[in-house]
């Protein structure tokens, strides 16, 4: 893979401008995952750590972004959404902090992808681990489906 | 119960920022629990629907509010602390979208203030619902940890 981080950037802070406002920055694409990460002072709470509707948007766009990153290689274009996750706050954030969206198990992945070329439509489950000072501080997982659009032309 | 909202949503604004961001304003504070309320545009995403993590961090703070108020009038100083949280997206929002954090069963909740009153530390688990032009659009369930503060002074 060959991304632009600087253009996934971009694409996210003008079309999600609360990323921007959040300060979300890609860290890494490659083979492991998606990483975005964000400093703690835009996302900062009552007790000076981040405020965990942050760490729920920042795992958020982490997953969503792998999804679309990987369906961009494959030149599927698709409308990708997200209907449902669950979060867990392990320790409170007291500075920057990363979110790793991890590559899924193949077989997973592969079923995605089929469902989504031939029927139109795919689901999956997606995991991320939230990391602060290299201390897992989260964990996360989302169910994105993804629909294929027509194209246009 | 005689509730101030600008006074609760300046505390918002002031001291998480995202919230101001997110022009999170107080809608209603009574018996039947918090609803907090936030329009599309600061929170709009690719699709010009509202993104998943702005619906997320706003039915957080709802639960956090709901919690933070019943203590402020019950004169016990706490810290509130997320611990965990799962939320389904039921329908894309497309207009201004309120959270609605119900107030919790009455034995639940006196479990709680008992436990933060009796042994300085608490747990309960809240219920979100939010709407968007009078649709269920989103259901949020979160679980809050209270640490109650030694008094100072």
């Amino acid at each position: 893979m060959d991304i632009d981080y600087a253009m996934v950037e971009q694409y996210l802070h003008e079309h999600i401008p609360l990323s921007k406002t959040m300060a979300v920055s890609v860290t890494s694409i490659n083979g492991n995952g998606v990483i975005l990460s964000a400093p703690l002072l835009p996302n900062i709470n009552h007790h000076s750590t981040v405020f965990g509707g942050s760490i729920s948007a920042v795992a958020i766009l982490s997953a969503w972004t792998f999804v679309h990153v990987q369906l961009q290689i494959l030149s599927i274009p698709c409308r990708i959404v997200i209907q449902s996750n669950s979060i867990e706050y392990i320790k409170p954030i007291e500075e920057e902090f990363q979110a790793h969206c991890m590559t899924p198990p193949r077989q997973n992945w592969e079923r995605f992808i089929t469902a989504v070329s031939k029927r139109g439509k795919g689901r999956v489950i997606l995991e991320v681990e939230v990391y602060s000072g290299g201390l897992l501080v989260g964990k996360f997982q989302g169910e994105y489906v993804a629909l294929k659009l027509k194209e246009t032309g």
